[in-house]
């Protein structure tokens, strides 16, 4: 079988997690990882199992021998790279958001439509085993037209306070996945949404003008309703839940915890922690992802999730953060007329 | 013991449902129900075991002998008998909502207060086994100070057009149980409803200028979140879950279902389903209501779902109304400065 | 509709829950109550609500408006009673166990036989609504020909001592219920058993030749099997689950817990508890076995749980009682040859 | 890191199984794999990855380079394969049973000793994360002292017949990992055995002398108890469910579902199945198992699934084997003097 030659831009923690996972993939050869900084993979099993460790990205992007490029560097390189590697020729997997830019980011699927190459964002979450159940039960009908779809979706933690202020903002950063969730559950367009945020988890958020608690409602173009619920620190774990309610049922996905062992003393009844970390939540989702990239790369099909499928995310987080500011609900159509740094 | 003795207006569903209830409880005397049609209740059990049953409230308002009054007629005429058994001396039970207008509610509080009589509201769901241990859970501080409450409340089918013509609307007659609810587990008042809602389930609703689809976000005063969704029918059953999400933890009501069987073979994994009528799922909590308002009434002591709780609740309906109608959150403070027909 | 005029003989524990239940009950006049000692009724509400408080069960015997007699006295005490009321031509509702003796026991129920009174046994257990479910789907064939049926029975605390002594020991006190219940799910009759049993709960056992813990293996005519694992001591409560496997799936009751809740937090992850005490765990099955008990007698048709039922039950806990004295497997078969004191 | 270098004999399912581990971990480097068929392994990636593929075990036993040997051939070879290794002085990994005959079991693992090399027995459930909770979580004391421990051990579907007749019956084949789970939940040794069996699945079972559906009931050597109750054939998937119970609580490991997802409609409420394949159930166990042997190697440790374990169960296994035969409880004792082909 043929497999699909890689470099990775970007050696930081999603890229070293990607590259492990291609390690063990058997549909993609990792053949290369760049980044301004590799001192921290010297030493490491990459060095012995990756060809070209290298800190220009260049390297990656003139191989002929290179099918596809992941970009893992910060979001404010993503455009950049998206371009670049487009006109290279490679297929191209971006993780998310695609910028903080809804005119940069239309520019960079310009670019890349116009190149003819293949591009996937990292919504991981379309590709986590629960979430796809869901997902197919609703393509199957089982639960009708989707009236409610109800998101749950908090953080064990906050993250630490240089990330909270290049992180674009808790919608662009955290949501934005429940964004794009809500999007695929429902095979529907969003056009307004309306939040309630606040300032209750940690002060360091407002201090960057950001918020940690939300309830974001959704309407979507047939009428249908959208809520997702938000907080950045769940003491309990990562806490990842999704629910479609229909004319004719509802499914839900419940949270993977560690095991299924139950506990009974005369004090307690227990049940096992929820994951806590996204990294082992959702292991085999961002293992299925690179797998599915692949396939449609070597059967020329089309990506789980688009370039399209990110840019209507930004969209909406970009209307959430002016619900927050303005404290009204937003039409999607009043934000495609204007150019706004999000 | 002492006994309260009672008499119940309005033989209904719902008063004969109060009326089996009295029958068994050890703690009140139903000695009388009357209402303007009584011809359903000949031959029945109730003509055994209650001294009188008359077409004329009057004979129970004048009674010496009763304590308390129990009011389940139609909403139009709950201000009405307030007013009297206020004026007779009687205790008060009135079924929800108060009345469908606002200034008549507070003049209804205000000859109950003026009377000095006690005066507790229908909202049964206080009294549910489940919502009473997550309502525990939060006083006594294990998931902290609540951030997010959230209630999933949906009607198993769609009430009689006879019904939903007079019900006061979906805000009024249904979700009212859900506001009383979120305020009753956050012990904080609400301050402003934004809510988006649709009609998706039967277009009945529309014809009576009513919604049967909702999500209601609810800000509490200290700025902690609400948020609630409602369908008029989920197929599936009656669907009743509460979510208290505090900084310390989180706490859940799951369903209450017909039995607790696991049925697996080849094609399916099946558990058995949510209770479907309100009348089972909430039979436990009619009784403890009644039996909560009896020893409130002997031991002297407050009611646990006061008049005043009533009141809100409407202002909370109201509120939601408003907010559908013009499209914008709706502070509560604005409700209250001026008197209008909900 | 016809009520059945009921009088109790013994006032304890179990007859009192019974009366309480009758004076509840819409197919029950609960019309007289005997016992030796009857002291601890005055005052009681019993003492307003039934007309006949006596210590000599003549009395109801020998009462012609009496149809009925719930016999909840000592077990050495019914078959007397049994054949007693039999001669006086009332239907019997008798506790469990009938005896602690085959032979008497087969004497009462030729005498029942005779007379063409109709006979319950008191097997609570069948009235549960889970477990009753469970009972259905076999009944339907949906988990197809039982191979496995298994029973957790696991009190959640020991009887006092002088109830110990009186016992009859714990397969003719505890498992008994068992015996019964998974005859009445597989729907097969019992035709050897074996036991490993063991004192690991409380010396006490050991000093009245009794045992606390065990497994009993029972083999039913077909040579499919059934498993019944036996504690006096549960620490986090009453534990009753049962099994149905066949060869087209398998049927589960879980246990029943306090609330739906879950409390999640840092430290754990905690459900309610299972019910503790047998009578809040069937506590609609008590209601249900009499209300059944009174229809069989209003609309002349079979008990649910007969007098045959009984017998049996007590035949396999003789037989469990052998087992461990004698480390065999035991035939039923050999029992019925002999006449042995249980 | 250093890594152990492997060799495997025997490329049927079970070693390419271990064979595809190897390829992802890191802690061990696969070097060469030897079946007198080897053909089926051409074209594959096994040929890409690993440097000998040999016909003779031979090549893999006389290469200093080697660090352990896994063998994964039929049972009747093991005993050979284990003496050889173990002159080879190679450390061992063995798939169960070591053999079908505990006298030349006891030959091996005394070959084993004599040699100073490790031995580890493939029982990979001991190494599932679920099973793993439960048995720290009885390490820790949580559930106290041990009174019953419980597996539920079905398979899905039964074996083809070929497998049948040379699998050394049930209770070597599929219940010998339930007889080592017990002693692992336990760490008490079985000191008695007591079966019931049937054969209720497939009469070709009873063709070769073999039964499809058993209770087995041990006694550990404190008189505390343990049942297994196993079938060949669960319509609804592999059933796998452990339960501690102890003076002080229960600790039980539920199946493991395909996903988390419930679908509620108005005909089912559907949880999704258990899986249904050994190879899925138990795919992160058998990746830990091969981990855990090559840390206790690098580390010089004791495995964590020792001769002696294997050499255990085959007894009890054993032991149930005579006692179906011989209808009697039958002591571990009796057999260790004599010498039984099993």
């Amino acid at each position: 079988m043929k497999k699909v030659n890689v470099g990775i831009i970007g050696a930081g923690r999603i890229g070293q997690l990607h590259a492990d996972n291609m390690l063990r993939s058997n549909v993609i050869n990792l053949k290369a990882i760049a980044d301004i900084h590799i001192d921290h993979l010297k030493g490491t099993h990459f060095e012995q199992q990756i060809s070209l460790i290298s800190t220009d990205p260049k390297e990656i992007l003139e191989d002929p021998s290179i099918d596809a490029v992941f970009i893992c560097s910060s979001t404010d390189t993503h455009v950049h790279f998206i371009k670049a590697a487009a006109k290279a020729g490679k297929h191209i997997f971006c993780e998310k958001p695609i910028s903080f830019n809804i005119e940069e980011t239309r520019e960079a699927l310009k670019a890349v439509q116009e190149a003819g190459v293949k591009l996937q964002v990292g919504f991981n979450r379309r590709f986590d085993q629960h979430f796809r159940k869901v997902y197919e039960t609703v393509r199957e009908g089982t639960v009708g037209n989707p009236h409610i779809i109800k998101i749950t979706s908090r953080d064990p933690q906050p993250p630490h306070e240089e990330y909270i202020k290049r992180s674009g903002g808790m919608f662009m950063d955290m949501t934005i996945h429940d964004f794009d969730m809500i999007r695929y559950l429902s095979g529907k367009e969003v056009v307004e949404v309306s939040v309630k945020a606040a300032n209750l988890v940690d002060p360091i958020f407002e201090k960057y003008n950001d918020v940690d608690t939300a309830i974001t409602t959704l309407t979507f173009e047939d009428g249908s309703l959208g809520v997702i619920d938000n907080s950045r620190q769940a003491m309990y774990g990562y806490d990842q839940r999704i629910e479609v309610f229909g004319d004719l049922g509802v499914a839900f996905a419940e949270n993977e915890r560690y095991t299924n062992v139950q506990i009974a003393t005369k004090d307690s009844i227990l049940l096992d922690h929820p994951k806590f970390f996204f990294l082992d939540r959702y292991k085999a989702a961002f293992m299925s992802e690179i797998q599915e990239f692949a396939n449609a790369i070597i059967e020329n099909k089309a990506v789980s999730c688009s370039g399209e499928d990110g840019y209507k995310a930004e969209l909406i987080a970009l209307a959430a953060k002016v619900s927050v500011k303005e404290k009204r609900s937003v039409s999607l159509s009043e934000l495609e007329k204007e150019d706004v740094r999000v």
